[in-house]
């Protein structure tokens, strides 16, 4: 696409290197900025370049945070003696929008990946080895709460085999048929593993 | 949803008053910048602040431009005898691109919508009517390049009748079944317009 500005220009071609904006939506975005107010532009620039350069890691469990301490972290009323395994913090946000689980995370930053060269040492679980084996731990659990996909299962096995050692119990998130999914659209690998790991049902008199 | 960071929260709140952005697609773009270098926000802040701040109209045909008079307006070459009037700078860029064209163009900002509240004050319709009114004026016709809307359709009645005291000449882009579309498919109203205004065909011999 030609644009008769160059300020045009720059700003779609800048808009279109974000995930899942082409060159036309970031067309749609600048002129969409071009019609509200000077404020509008200045706050979303403001609020992402002090998000960039401001943003910190939590010390603990990697998660994004404000503060060295995340506020899960330094939250003594949740259950320490647990923690969650997520690839990242969309994950966190996915699970604490639940209100199921009240323990800890552990922000891995990615999953082990020989295609697109991840391995272990690109991600913190050195840092959850050391979390764990702090003679002040209360950690028992580690919940693997990592997709089914296989990239996910390499980083489960793996991380399993390195927690072993230190007699900390593992889990993984269940995996079946969705609520409020049909069973005949399920795919055969998922219907099949949900009657293997079947879970007792019973009703209460 | 929850953010443990105020900076993720308010970078996602700006994200997400974009049209087409909702809260979960800002939060994949904010992770995103997280994942680039600093320069990547920065310079995308940079760019979309120094749009917004000195992007300029033409004078000429309001379409957004560097300078004062757009480089479609100021370049000899193309035909001044006619004016394309379209609805806002995107379809000044669909119609560029096709380079079927080579006249000159007026963009209106928009098209007459009680429903939205915009009447033809809103719209640079008297801008136009000085353009052709100029005594240097060297239009011919008026192509009215507006979607076959009943908002388009209603902008394309009203600007006819103010050009129409001017004698000039006003058409409209084709109405019909697009290239590659099939009939079938096609609805009753554009399938039955597209007979009514057929169009001769013959093979050279």
């Amino acid at each position: 696409m030609e644009f008769s500005s160059k300020l045009i220009e720059s700003a779609v071609a800048n808009f279109s290197r974000l995930p899942g904006i082409g060159q036309k939506t970031a067309l749609r975005l600048v002129l969409h900025l071009l019609k509200q107010e000077e404020d509008f532009t200045q706050d979303l620039s403001k609020a992402l370049v002090d998000m960039r350069l401001n943003i910190k890691y939590c010390k603990e469990c990697h998660n994004i945070s404000d503060d060295d301490i995340c506020n899960i972290c330094s939250n003594t009323v949740r259950d320490q003696s647990i923690i969650c395994l997520v690839e990242d913090t969309r994950d966190v946000l996915a699970i604490e929008n639940t209100s199921q689980y009240n323990g800890l995370y552990h922000v891995l930053g990615g999953i082990i990946s020989p295609i697109e060269g991840i391995g272990p040492d690109d991600l913190t679980i050195d840092s959850l080895i050391n979390r764990i084996s702090n003679p002040e731990s209360e950690v028992k659990e580690i919940i693997l709460g990592l997709s089914p996909t296989m990239e996910g299962d390499t980083t489960a096995f793996y991380i399993t085999k390195k927690v072993k050692p230190f007699g900390i119990k593992t889990s993984t998130i269940a995996r079946g048929i969705p609520i409020g999914g049909e069973l005949e659209y399920a795919d055969e690998i998922t219907l099949g593993r949900s009657i293997v790991t079947r879970t007792a049902y019973s009703i209460e008199d």
